[in-house]
């Protein structure tokens, strides 16, 4: 068990802390209400000049913000106003998965300026992984003709838990990784600042800023597929808990006499509709490879395979439902293998929801929703993520 | 479905809002690093000495803070420093639960100054229960001989759905209420303002503030007893969601071939363990009419007892681990009449939450507590929820 650090003073009280709120205070505030006098963002946030002038200074130097002259048109005079430079800083987003590694150049908007896609063997090595990462970053970089001075960082997403705080990879079921030091020595590799978070938490990121999301204040997204889990982005940040495990569904136990989970416990959520369950229910049956062959037994109305994914289908609706009632977001957006590939359930599940799970008094309180950035997702929030971790070291 | 409102600029760089943060942040400071001169504020938050002198003019005319001459050891010149007025603004907060009402008047650190506890009639109006709180207040300014100007407002905490922004009970099967505008019926009858909410929510703060959970900074409460639900507080904050709803998690789906919910779903957490549950199945076996009862069947080993309580601690145990994979917390604290009377069964939580039910890669990340405040937890958190709420109202 853990102890709790009692009386220590809290984070917000923390000065550190405090330039660095107000430091994003003042790029959020450049980047939504540009063009931008200082003194107009002094007498915004209260803030006094020469805090405005540091906070500039520095985001000036770091190229993220350029000075412009605008005519006053009362006085005639000139001023000197604000604004982000756009695309003159760029970072780049890395996914992780299983079977496919994705790299794109992302600018300060989000907008994907060049991506690639490599195909990933599961059994390769980590160091397989982050060299094909590196050749795809150089010919990148390359082939665009792209100034390596304006990449802020490398943001790197993939499935399992991670310490986001150390760049660690601590578990991850799905690239058969444990304890890998990935930011450190992708840091090596290519001399940038690299972070690293978990797929969903990022995807999340990435919708809330241009995507599905885009204005809600909390907003949920649910990943099914390989695994099982969900992200919560509270007023534009990720809620990442303790350990940065907040939204690990996949093993809320549903039922204390059901299957057993590859972490030891019998009736995780993710024993009813994880990929590799539904096919290993699915092979006690018959053979089956692939869910797209699960699928076509169940257009052939095979009764197993109809029952099969019926129960996956109330299972969802279920954790539509359960988060719903601990989170009570905004949002809800549905993503993952399972909900992406095979888009004959998508009524279904909302039928599911909204007829017969979700608690009648939350029914009004979320809009229900897919993701609008699809495969790019995790690419573009883990290249966010970078931006604003690069942000924050000064 | 909830239509989400896009393009609407974040609250973060809204106006008042960043005005409201301001002040919350000069009343932070000086409850914490008091004394604190103006000069020394500003340095510390950025803000410009013109924001420090109108917040601290503000927060010195509602009567938070004082003024007094503290003697410079290096110069020997008098510096003017601010320091909280303590017990000078005090609140009060009353808890309504089914069979009692409890008021109290607290101060700015929480501490309970003088508290009464009047018994309630299940069945009775809300009139009655309005009219039972105002002659406690009366009685309880006039025995202490208060000064009534003193105190800043009035907060209630009570079971049920409820509408914090507007002060209604939406709804609360507990005390049978809808729709019930209880802050304005309130105020209309004190002539203070009065902030309302959910009874774990502000028990959550109370503990945050003052109680098990002080130097948390993610707590979450959970309450087993006439209901089933939860509360996150995060970095001393209520988290909300969107419709004050979050954390209800009686209503997650467990089972759904499950036993029938008052909702109108199936299998929902609380069919396993509230106290009306508990009896309905007790009664199934023999008349029971208490939880004592049933606990002193169980203490007799009546195989029957013995099989409900299990499987109730059972569900205890998992609603721990399902808190745990969601919020991640770094406390859990376990409250509500079924941990409260009946300690019997704490250890043996414990021992199903650590050995069994709780995620092995959570299992080092959160500590699990039990309530310091006990049952002046919801009249001290709900008193500490007026004076937050005073305090944004300027």
């Amino acid at each position: 068990m853990k102890k709790i650090n009692r009386g220590v003073s809290m984070k917000k009280h923390d000065q550190d802390f405090m330039r660095q709120q107000n430091k994003i205070t003042v790029y959020e505030l450049i980047k939504n209400d540009s063009p931008i006098s200082r003194a107009s963002i002094a007498k915004k946030t209260g803030m006094s000049p020469t805090t405005v002038s540091r906070i500039v200074g520095e985001l000036t130097n770091q190229g993220y913000v350029a000075e412009f002259e605008q005519i006053s048109s009362g006085l005639g005079r000139k001023a000197t106003m604000l604004g982000l430079k756009g695309n003159s800083v760029l970072s780049v987003g890395v996914e992780i998965d299983k079977h496919r590694i994705s790299l794109g150049v992302v600018d300060v908007n989000g907008a994907v300026m060049v991506s690639k896609v490599h195909h990933r063997i599961p059994e390769e090595s980590v160091e397989m992984t982050l060299s094909t990462i590196v050749r795809m970053l150089q010919e990148t970089v390359e082939s665009e003709g792209l100034d390596s001075s304006r990449i802020a960082g490398i943001g790197v997403g993939l499935p399992g838990i991670v310490d986001n705080e150390n760049g660690q990879v601590v578990f991850s079921v799905q690239l058969g990784w444990r304890n890998v030091d990935i930011a450190q020595r992708l840091k090596a590799l290519t001399g940038y600042e690299v972070a690293v978070d978990n797929e969903l938490k990022v995807k999340a990121l990435a919708e809330h800023v241009r995507g599905a999301a885009a204005g809600s204040k909390r907003t949920a997204l649910l990943g099914f597929g390989t695994g099982v889990g969900s992200a919560l982005i509270i007023e534009g940040e990720i809620y990442r808990g303790e350990s940065n495990s907040a939204g690990e569904i996949g093993h809320t136990t549903i039922d204390p006499n059901g299957a057993m989970c590859e972490c030891g416990k019998a009736g995780c959520l993710q024993t009813y509709i994880i990929t590799s369950a539904l096919l290993l229910e699915a092979n006690k049956i018959r053979k089956v490879d692939t869910l797209e062959e699960l699928f076509e037994a169940r257009r052939s109305k095979e009764m197993w395979a109809v029952q099969l994914i019926e129960r996956a289908l109330t299972y969802i609706a279920i954790t539509v439902n359960n988060v719903l009632c601990v989170y009570n977001p905004d949002i809800v957006i549905l993503s993952g293998e399972l909900i992406e590939n095979f888009p004959e359930i998508r009524q279904e599940i909302e039928d599911l929801c909204f007829n017969r799970f979700v608690w009648e008094p939350l029914r009004d309180s979320f809009s229900l929703q897919y993701t609008a950035l699809g495969e790019d997702g995790v690419m573009i929030g883990s290249a966010l993520l970078a931006q604003t971790r690069f942000f924050s070291l000064e």
